[in-house]
């Protein structure tokens, strides 16, 4: 049986137009909650517009709106999680393409932010949007208990504990070879973390008594495994997918001499390692019944995707 | 009446004194939470305490603690909310010093953070720094309807609504002749939006019984006028003070044809206006009694400040 038959099967019908509903969900409330394009600073407004509104997968809002319906989560608390989640990507795309870190021209297949704008926009519109992912929890009509826990789960996830860590030991790894153990904790800062809070933060805005400590153990469990796989995954399109299908330059993790799952363990074995991962996640939230059946189809979306 | 002799009586030896131990309880609170220096990754986290613990006037904690005085606020609930603002003042510091934005290679007599690390790591400590400052918020015992309430105000004020759409409108301006109140309405944001968010936030960290919306609205007007004379007796300085006396550059701001009161008005007329609103600022509080003694003395001491 190949790859991709082993797991297509869920990819059914209805949950590709749950996908093309919750973009257009996501890109709806963007579009209402983003400062306006035409209110001074035009500039920077729109900057940050152009970097959140511009295609990508949603990887993050589809978490976010699938771990909401464990808990019953109503639409509008879920809207703003997963924007504040987007917000946060956004804004590290933003930063790391810049010329004093990935120095990347190509984005969603799209010129860059510091190149449709400038240096200078770029840095301030990565700002402001990771004031914008904290302001959009804070603005939401939740209870004050919830708040604070998005915003705990949020601002950890952003941290030096999770991606801002996992970047600079990505920089500091460049032309290094470290070790299995080495990637993996990399990898579960830098991108791990992030879609872990995702999930965490989708059941954190439903109802808390559905969210027993067991359930949250288990979401904690299936995003740190998906966020992990999805990395994996990365690297390997990386090197099999070509910068037309990714939208943004292909290759560029050789050519950077940035050490990767490819790189280290080489593509079958990174596969087939993505593979036990969506299987752990799986297994993690096995228990939930029909209520995490998005989260299991999710977790074959991040394994199969060709971009 | 000199201007000075206009305004020296009220800094009197105790409140010299309280400027030092606050200097002091600040960096010792900052010292506390910042990752620690040996913990991987290790270049970005001496980054982030570089950029922090690096002297600096402190005006922002001092307004925190000062207000925290007027609804009797515990010591760790303050010292949390005056790291979280100054982690805000101190990342947008490192992202203008950078080459894209300002350029600079002095902040407070050292090097800026991209000159004594790289471009790179100055990016993401400050983009760190911000997500830090939302955790100290976050991770701190308050009540959750306190902690949301504290994150909502920091989170408007370091957004393109306060201090990076200030930035933005400062990046325009550059090489034009705006009016006053553009001017003014660019430094509101810029420098203003962050000192009233920590009078009112120091104020939000105590009892909420004592913060009536009397009260609150007397801080913020207090908050807004000492923001406002913050930056005009800045732009003087500029122009007045070298740069050893400053620790950055002096004169930067005619050399980038920055529009400042002073280029606009003229360093008396300026002068004149920074103490219109210090008056104004004191008259907003001058019924809240013995509590906001300190943040009476403090309006003298951001007027009065050589550098």
């Amino acid at each position: 049986m190949t790859f991709a038959a082993a797991v297509q099967p869920s990819l059914a019908a209805p949950f590709e137009l749950w996908i093309t509903d919750s973009g257009t969900r996501f890109e709806n409330a963007a579009q209402r909650v983003l400062p306006p394009a035409e209110d001074v600073p035009a500039r920077l407004h729109q900057a940050m517009r152009y970097a959140v509104l511009n295609g990508g997968k949603r990887v993050r809002p589809l978490l976010v709106f699938a771990a909401g319906d464990v808990t019953e989560a109503e639409a509008d608390a879920l809207d703003r999680a997963a924007l504040a989640v987007e917000f946060v990507h956004a804004y590290s795309l933003v930063h790391d393409d810049m010329p004093c870190m990935d120095n990347d021209v190509l984005r969603r297949g799209k010129p860059t932010v510091h190149v449709e704008f400038d240096e200078a926009t770029a840095m301030l519109a990565g700002d402001a949007l990771q004031a914008e992912a904290f302001k959009v929890i804070a603005d939401g009509g939740l209870p004050a208990s919830q708040t604070a826990a998005l915003i705990r789960e949020l601002a950890h996830a952003s941290s030096t504990e999770g991606m801002c860590g996992g970047q600079a030991i990505d920089l500091a790894a460049v032309g290094t070879t470290p070790t299995i153990a080495e990637l993996e904790r990399m990898h579960r800062m830098k991108t791990g973390a992030l879609m872990k809070a995702a999930v965490l933060m989708g059941a954190l805005s439903g109802r808390v008594s559905l969210l027993t400590e067991c359930t949250r153990e288990a979401l904690a469990r299936y995003g740190e495994g998906i966020g992990l796989a999805f990395q994996i995954v990365d690297d390997c399109l990386d090197v099999e997918a070509s910068t037309a299908e990714l939208g943004k330059t292909a290759g560029k993790d050789a050519e950077h001499r940035k050490p990767t799952y490819v790189s280290l363990l080489g593509a079958p074995a990174a596969r087939a390692w993505s593979l036990r991962l969506r299987a752990q996640a799986l297994q993690a939230i096995d228990g939930l019944g029909n209520s995490a059946q998005r989260l299991r189809e999710l977790a074959d979306f991040v394994v199969c995707r060709k971009s």
